[in-house]
């Protein structure tokens, strides 16, 4: 596998990336299913928990798995979309909340202290100076993205570089032994892009797919919606080319995510998906490469239309139904502790034989 | 109100606790808003985790509630329903996993474990000998129920007297300083008597709220049906006397875990719900007194099909879809940090104008 920082093209790194990722051993699910079976509840009855020990037994190719060790990366990038007034609120304060972030004043803090989750925040693409900033990961590709309204949102170079972003944060991941990476965002406008991608990777009109984001009311609703229409008649994003999809109507963080899903499989290290802007990044890379699937989880179903449909594109099912719009990976903050969960029930329950309780007679 | 301890009937017990459950006061829910929509976040975006939030500022009437201090009270207790086949386990499975509780090696030991929580094991009527066990709460009412299909489970009076143990169970909470409180149960047998239980309550036919509990054949399925049927035609229970029900029909952790709602409500402590043998009695609990919902959060929607019909008829929304059927408390174990993320999101988060956060400009 090339890494991140050797001097390679970056589309050359995704594509190395793509090419390294494994598919699931069988072996391995059957091996967690016998010892699930030997624990001490009625067969299957932990339900999806029992899924995710079995998948992530596969993933990590270990009999017991363990996800203690937990990160979540938080990309932050502006969008040149947000020109045609389809937030509710003002760029900056994309810039703001990394600051918030920094100083942990935000939601994902708050979340990530009480369930022992580092935050690492990212500026992939914010358009403001950052460089005084402690703290923060300074990665940034490009002051924000173009206005896709009127034309491609970035370079086609432009969106690989920010995948490379993405694989590199997945090799210092590894390296800081992580065994469990949350993805998450803040980019004001990004609800918009997510849209645009969602209704090019799921094939839905416009309108199905598209949501009040931070709090939009009907006529700016109306707003977004035409101004998402009118992005995918400027640009034309190939379906067929992820990548291109990325660099049409995407964003720095989208396509950052997407690489950081990308490499995260590369590395058998799985990813819990946050909410809307997320899924549409975990989309694009199971586009790209569809065994990207198996390393990844759904933690939420948030309230944006264009959230469900990315789901059912990746064909995953969230644990959590929070009513949640929020972003920044406070989905996948809540949803880590029941992947840890799982991994805790196959490690310590006793078993049928090793506590003295009758098994079924049926 | 009158202590669990003074000698009194349990049933006038049961109706002391009813009539001092209070109604939640409208101005702590207006002071919690208020405070939700100063933080550093789209108003609402954090969706049901705000919903809790509202709701237990005025459940305790604090600004800043604190659920960190957590106990799960698991019943167990025996079904002599159980002489009719419907259970995939021997009954002595119910005695054996007691012993698993204490020893630590049962799902809910692992979860309560990761997650902070005191498990308390409560013997309210397994019919076996307890006496000898370390670590257990000895509350036995009675060796298990009689077999509903062909008498009533039990007196009326034992059912009080259940009732009365878990209201003794919220006072303990209390004493010891809990903040929230989870229901678990374990009894071979019972879902049976929680089928019975919501056919009556909700009104629906016992062929649509029977489930294959810990896991039946299609002919033991049937059997069940048919015993549950038989059940409801030998006693006829009043639905419009929910301790009548409990009595006929219901078990000696179903009534324990109803009257431990109460007394909680009547405390003002939050009750999380597990599964379905859970929520019947939590919905006998506001059968008896609706002013009980307000104190009640379900944690999981589990696959046993009369769970769904119970939520409904409390109208309680799960958090979390995991497909689960264990019970043991398990799913409210899961819950419980999602409770306690919304006080702390409450608590920890920076405001718009502590932040510098530009508000929305809609």
């Amino acid at each position: 596998m090339l890494s991140a920082s050797k001097a390679v093209s970056a589309e050359d790194l995704v594509r190395e990336t793509i090419v390294s990722i494994p598919a699931l051993n069988p072996a391995w699910h059957q091996r967690a299913v016998l010892r699930l079976n030997s624990l001490t509840k009625p067969l299957g009855s932990l339900g999806r928990l029992e899924e995710m020990a079995v998948r992530l037994v596969a993933i990590c190719e270990e009999e017991f798995p363990d996800c203690a060790n937990k990160v979540i990366f938080t990309l932050a990038a502006d969008h040149g979309v947000t020109e045609e007034g389809v937030s509710a609120y003002p760029k900056a304060v994309t810039r703001q909340m990394v600051l918030n972030f920094l100083s942990g004043g935000a939601a994902i803090n708050v979340l990530c202290r009480q369930f022992g989750i580092e935050v690492v925040v990212v500026d992939i693409g914010v358009d403001g100076d950052t460089e005084e900033l402690n703290g923060l990961v300074r990665m940034k590709v490009r002051r924000g993205t173009n206005n896709m309204a009127s034309g491609p949102a970035m370079p086609r170079a432009d969106a690989c570089r920010a995948m490379q972003v993405g694989i590199a944060l997945s090799e210092r991941a590894e390296r800081d032994g992580k065994k469990l990476i949350g993805t998450g965002e803040m980019g004001i406008g990004n609800t918009t892009a997510a849209t645009a991608v969602a209704a090019v990777l799921c094939g839905k009109p416009v309108a199905e797919v598209t949501g009040r984001g931070t709090g939009l009311d009907d006529a700016a609703l109306h707003r977004k919606i035409d101004v998402v229409e009118r992005a995918l008649r400027a640009n034309l994003p190939n379906v067929s080319d992820p990548i291109d999809v990325l660099s049409k109507v995407g964003g720095l963080e989208i396509a950052g995510l997407a690489g950081l899903a990308l490499g995260a499989a590369a590395r058998r290290i799985p990813v819990v998906i946050d909410g809307f802007i997320s899924t549409a990044a975990a989309a694009i890379a199971v586009a790209i490469e569809p065994r990207v699937k198996s390393f990844l989880f759904a933690s939420h179903r948030s309230t944006e239309p264009g959230h469900d449909a990315l789901l059912k594109f990746i064909g995953l099912e969230p644990f959590l139904e929070l009513d949640m719009r929020l972003g920044e990976g406070t989905g996948a903050a809540l949803a880590m502790p029941l992947i840890e969960a799982s991994t805790r029930v196959l490690k310590e329950m006793a078993t049928f034989s090793s506590a003295g309780v009758s098994e079924s007679h049926l």
